[in-house]
């Protein structure tokens, strides 16, 4: 590849001045670094240090700190000297306290939360608060200022970057990537982001490769590798790495002020050339800027004790001394090395950071910390969802046409793109994120208004890609899942579709986003931002085709527990429902959204308006599918009810309804649809839970449930515990029975298919009713009759293939 | 880094008569991959093709699979040449009808499944069972002889291959990455395998990255990257790679032939001199063959169809003509299509492979498809477990001394390492995998006879490294899961331990290698493998130091809808039970046992006998904790019974039935300990279950139950399902709420505390003690009392922090 042949701008000097100025509002980083882990009082040791200052437990981490505030001290000077937008995503989360410390230096933190103010009061209680009850996490995490990356679970940095810089011309996001975190399957698999980051449209990722050498207690590979190894490896990937290395304070932070400001300046090249009218996309032939920072674990903290080697080392991770209230001797070297900073130079007599220091912090929300980029709320602008009447399928018999369920859909995505685009003025706010099966999902009606990114050149074999393509494919569900999270923390709408079974590839990640909108919800100062949609379309019950390692309902189980307050399960039993459930996801904000509906053809039963009052309710008697109307006691208790919740159980239960009409039809059957999982749960426990009335209104308070659910059967039974008489609900569902196989078969296999049901809701029937036997005999008679035929014929049963319902 | 300077064997001449028959045997498995997707009759077509031929649902992936038989064509050849023993591990497993086809052309088939034998009959049994009901799934598979690797999810095929490879210095194996998958993290993270693979002590890894461009419908970022790049990728990771390219056949072969046969005398060469007496170990500096292959994606099928190019596209991925039954056009082409590899000069008249061709297999178990590493029960040795009494904690009172649960674990399993490098002659069978915290988990004992693996020069400040280390520690769940699985399936021993809420990282593969395991069982030829043990031991209650992102028990709820002849959960409540606990896991064969114990400090209560003699049970009455014994009416119906599962809530329970005994001592109140969460499943839902009347001697038929439990409260409700009123379960336990804070105060948050459950175990005892409004104040109290105290002191109540059972 070539490398843009732009002159890069000319480094801007870096006066010693300056330097020191940045070293001391490092020094300051690193001070209240220190003393947060370690103190509760006497934040600027002005008194002796006492063991009753020290708390008595010793939480933080603080090996990768100094580097981070280093980091953070120069791109504040970047800022200044540019007027640049950027946010800071950090890597090693676990340096919480560094970034608190830069946050609370610039003043962000105290204007977000006045009790820990400027000056000595807000000094004590920015020290007690941390990493202590009632306090704050040891972590950046939600409630950091400036942060869209919760530190924790590690393998996300750059994903999350890209995500916020996509669409956002302006913002360059600087991600800092440890080397621990570095060798996860996630991070790994991140670096192609030049693949798929356009400079035309979208902003820059400055990734910061932070070695040090340890993990907590071993070497980390990329430490230990060569400079050679590590630079070839991100210039294989479409970086253009240079190194800064060394331990001498002035020397690293010169380099690193240098090396910085040449960045910026090649990528404002970069997008100042792709920008430019009627510039060609110089796809695939880019090398973004990137730098590898070697610096000491635990840099600047106590070198040996207790005759132990500390700094440099795994013993730097954490706490470097220990036992320090019990310990005079850690004691002393703790004041020591707070000392060391100088604190009585960086701080005012009333604990405020002096004027010239003060001064280094960037402008308002210039500040990483007050970005709007980071609080994307800030920036959100409604989707233009259009009605969608327009989309909706006719339906004028339920049960009788088919059609694939995600293909409307699609065409809704096709124009909330258009009007997205509209919107932004030729940019967008709303992308899709699939690992490659858009169109194998029925969505394909989006590529008429854009294509498939990638910054490549284009073959003629290729369908529907393009540098500036809005659909994002790649076949990595950590990245889609990231990306997609990066970019609504940072003001954007999003879905992800993917298969079933292998959402569970990325279901930390929805747990840890699902616990950061949580803790969100928490904090005033974080503006609502647009849900997180999953929308799971390949699913168990229709990967016939694909066998067992493709069916798996598990990401219902994974998201149940999780807080009520952001989770929601939508199960859409047609296209119209789904429609409907994606209208409401598409508006909504702060949830995590998990959609569940196949993509292969289905019965359609509800008309558009029916959909929508369907999904509003939450669930809904089917009054037409059940015979009810048909006793002269309706709305007595029925003799048994027939619950469905998703697609494939939905149309086994109507069969069976149909069955036990044709067969028994003095029989009190109710058929009843559930579409939100999550209105089975008691009221006190979800926001969409049902209450007892209602609940009661729909199930009775006794009367025997045969429920056909998507997924695990027991996922059901968790949630009606709580409610009346639980034990009478039998739950048929997936039960960890598949192979390649017939979709009928499928549904044989897990005891769930129409004859399955019918045989359960005769034993569990309130009324025996006298041709109960011969319907039995029937479905065992079909039972084998299928057993037979899919092994000759390969395929189903021509009255199970071409089932409609008759009215 | 220098390479090594051995001279590199000469390549082996490839006449062109042995590569004039190599071209055959590949003709003969394109053959039959098509035809297995295609026919269900006529297998060699030796009659006209029609219709009725052709089956009704044409599943299967076309694209990848002549890759895939190529490379195995010439594996075969090479293993010919050489006597080594290989094994294949194919990352596009979707390709299985390619790898079906090789494995019967072997003969290996055949012997495993005598149905699908030699011959025309066999021939049209093997094409009629491919992705057919009651037949085979169309991937890759646990039914196909050879496979360590199921095709399906992606990213694992080189974490399987390496830990294939460890402890087997023989073995090399080969194993084919899609550029599809390259784009994964976990594969990216894959490539580290030189970093970890000791020339000494374990085989080889020979990757062969598969490069045809296309994923369903996209090109891949591998796929279309220059070759410097993907060269520049690998050799930063310590391999030395070669490109194969091309798209005539004869041409591909000859190179391939050399490049394979290449690699294979510079990997004996790395071996030999690693392998030298005295050698030194070379870490850090070899460089690991590897091939870039890049050839058409549906190479040798059909290049146009209907107009469209299909060949060397996207469009080849799966069935590249559609809708053969009703389209005769396309039938013709199928013919066509089929008679272009002459079957009729690779079949004789019976329908058996010509002599020539089948004298291409090596012989016997030297077929990768007959090899014993790849059915690793095969080679599998127990493991000599060490009696426990030696590591047991001597408990002379229950509840008074503490101790961390996972220490003496850390001491058996220092002494089974040293056991099994005894039994297995310098070599091993055993190895722990775990990101970075084996020392952390208290498990730091194994390095008293072992050290962690890194192959790079140790440096002054390393703690326990070496090249010879037998820990596995990457920071990578991925790695650590996936090394575990390769090397279980090929006849090892290992465990996982990582933290709980970061298992979620790996929980879809945990989920296949259920998978894999519970159909397995259906193999008789399959020899049983040892379990896969997790050990999980920085738990949501203890994590309070690290903040609510470590905090998540969701693996839990992963693995309990899981095949239930497979999948343990265990919950030991201190060290002894611990030990046991693993004793069993360790000797297991074929299952996934989940173990969550924390490794904090915590009170002891059993004795190795008891806690042996408990843990046969799964769950006990301890009379000792309760007060039935003190009342007249000993095993009358108790009052309420106290439940725990898990070492937190156990400790609870136990702090709320001492509250009991002490102000209601006439309450009568059992106390349970669950140590196997199977056994609350009911005995038709899991061979652990306990039967009706097992689990009513314990919980009665409706004395009410306060149970603390370790995870999410509602697993235990989808456990309960089936059991008699499991309405009056009232649970307890991890509901989502977190942060960085103190032990009790995670219990306070999610109410689950000892006064949480007292208050509970008060309103729903049968009998309401008069002293009970009194108890229940002073829990209010002391609720209230914790609440101001950790604000103001940082930790726990003093009678909390140094609680312990008084008898």
């Amino acid at each position: 590849m070539d490398t843009l042949s732009e002159p890069v701008t000319a480094t801007p000097t870096y006066a010693d001045r300056d330097r020191d100025l940045d070293l001391r509002w490092w020094a300051a980083a690193n001070y209240l670094t220190v003393a947060q882990i370690y103190l509760k009082a006497n934040p600027l040791v002005r008194d002796a240090l006492m063991p009753g200052d020290i708390k008595p437990r010793l939480l933080g981490h603080w090996g990768t700190s100094p580097g981070l505030s280093m980091i953070y001290t120069l791109l504040n000077r970047l800022i200044r000297d540019t007027g640049a937008d950027y946010i800071y995503v950090t890597g090693p989360g676990h340096g919480g306290p560094a970034l608190l410390a830069n946050v609370y230096l610039e003043g962000t933190y105290s204007e977000v939360y006045p009790d820990i103010s400027q000056g000595l009061d807000g000094l004590t209680a920015l020290v007690r608060q941390f990493s202590t009850p009632g306090g704050v996490p040891s972590h950046v995490s939600v409630q950091m200022p400036g942060s869209i990356h919760e530190g924790g679970e590690l393998g996300y940095a750059l994903a999350h970057a890209a995500g916020a810089a996509f669409d956002h011309p302006d913002l360059t996001v600087a991600c800092v990537v440890g080397d621990g975190e570095a060798e996860t399957g996630p991070l790994a698999g991140s670096w192609k982001i030049p693949a798929f980051l356009n400079p035309r449209r979208d902003g820059a990722v400055l990734p910061i490769l932070h070695l040090n050498g340890y993990k907590i207690s071993g070497p980390t590979v990329l430490g230990r590798a060569d400079d050679a190894d590590v630079i070839a490896l991100l210039a294989a990937q479409g970086w253009d790495p240079v190194v800064v290395a060394g331990d001498h304070p002035a020397t690293v932070f010169t380099d690193l002020q240098r090396e910085l400001a040449a960045a910026h300046a090649r990528i404002r090249a970069i997008q100042q050339q792709a920008r430019e009218p009627g510039a060609v996309a110089a796809a695939g032939t880019l090398r973004w800027p990137a730098i590898i920072l070697r610096t000491p674990k635990g840099w600047t903290g106590p070198d040996v004790v207790d005759g132990v080697q500390i700094e440099g080392t795994f013993r730097a991770h954490q706490v470097p001394l220990s036992k320090v209230r019990e310990n005079p001797e850690h004691l002393r070297l703790l004041e020591r090395w707070l000392h060391s900073y100088q604190p009585e130079t960086l701080f005012d007599n009333d604990g405020r950071l002096v004027p010239e220091l003060a001064a280094l912090a960037p402008d308002g929300d210039k500040r990483m910390s007050a970005s709007p980029y980071a609080n994307g709320g800030r920036l959100l602008h409604d989707l233009d969802v259009p009605a969608l009447q327009r989309y909706a399928l006719p339906v004028e018999t339920p049960g009788v046409s088919s059609h694939e369920n995600t293909q409307p859909l699609g065409q809704l995505l096709r124009d909330v793109y258009t009007a997205s685009t509209r919107a932004q003025d030729g940019g967008g706010n709303f992308r899709l994120f699939c690992p490659d099966e858009t169109a194998s999902n029925r969505l394909a009606a989006v590529f008429e208004v854009t294509d498939r990114c990638l910054q490549a050149p284009v073959l003629a074999t290729d369908d529907h890609l393009s540098p500036d393509g809005r659909v994002m494919e790649v076949l990595s569900e950590h990245l889609c899942e990231g990306w997609l999270e990066g970019y609504l923390l940072a003001g954007g709408h999003g879905m992800f579709a993917t298969y079933e079974a292998f959402a569970m590839v990325s279901a930390s990640m929805l747990i840890q986003h699902t616990k950061w909108l949580q803790h969100a919800a928490d904090l005033p100062w974080r503006e609502p931002v647009a849900s997180l949609n999953v929308l799971l379309t390949s699913t168990c019950w229709r990967n016939d085709h694909n066998g067992f390692s493709h069916q798996g309902p598990g990401l219902i189980d994974t998201a149940i527990p999780l807080a009520p307050g952001v989770v929601r399960i939508w199960l859409p039993a047609d296209a119209n429902t789904t429609l409907s459930i994606a209208d409401h996801c598409l508006r909504s904000r702060d949830h995590v959204n998990l959609i569940v509906v196949d993509k292969q053809p289905h019965l359609q039963y509800l008309t558009m308006d029916e959909a929508t009052a369907h999904c509003a309710a939450g669930a809904s008697v089917w009054d037409w599918a059940g015979t009810e109307t048909a006793s002269p006691e309706r709305r007595e208790e029925p003799d048994v009810i027939l619950a469905a919740a998703g697609d494939t159980p939905t149309l086994e239960i109507l069969a069976a309804a149909q069955l036990l009409r044709n067969w028994v039809p003095y029989l009190r059957v109710r058929v009843v649809n559930v579409v939100d999982l999550m209105a089975l749960l008691p009221a006190d426990d979800h926001p969409h839970g049902f209450n007892e009335q209602a609940f009661e209104d729909m199930f009775t308070r006794d009367t025997d449930v045969v429920f056909a659910f998507h997924g695990y059967p027991r996922a059901v039974h968790e949630l009606l515990h709580g409610r009346v008489h639980p034990g009478r609900f039998h739950v048929r569902g997936f039960n960890e029975q598949g192979t390649t196989t017939t979709p009928f078969d499928m549904v044989v296999l897990n005891r769930m298919s129409r004859y399955h049901l019918v045989l359960e809701a005769l034993r569990r029937s309130r009324r025996v009713p006298e041709k109960g036997l011969d319907l039995a005999r029937h479905c065992e008679q079909m039972l084998a009759r299928h057993h037979d035929y899919i092994r000759e014929n390969f395929e189903d049963l021509p009255e199970v293939r071409n089932w409609t319902w008759t009215p």
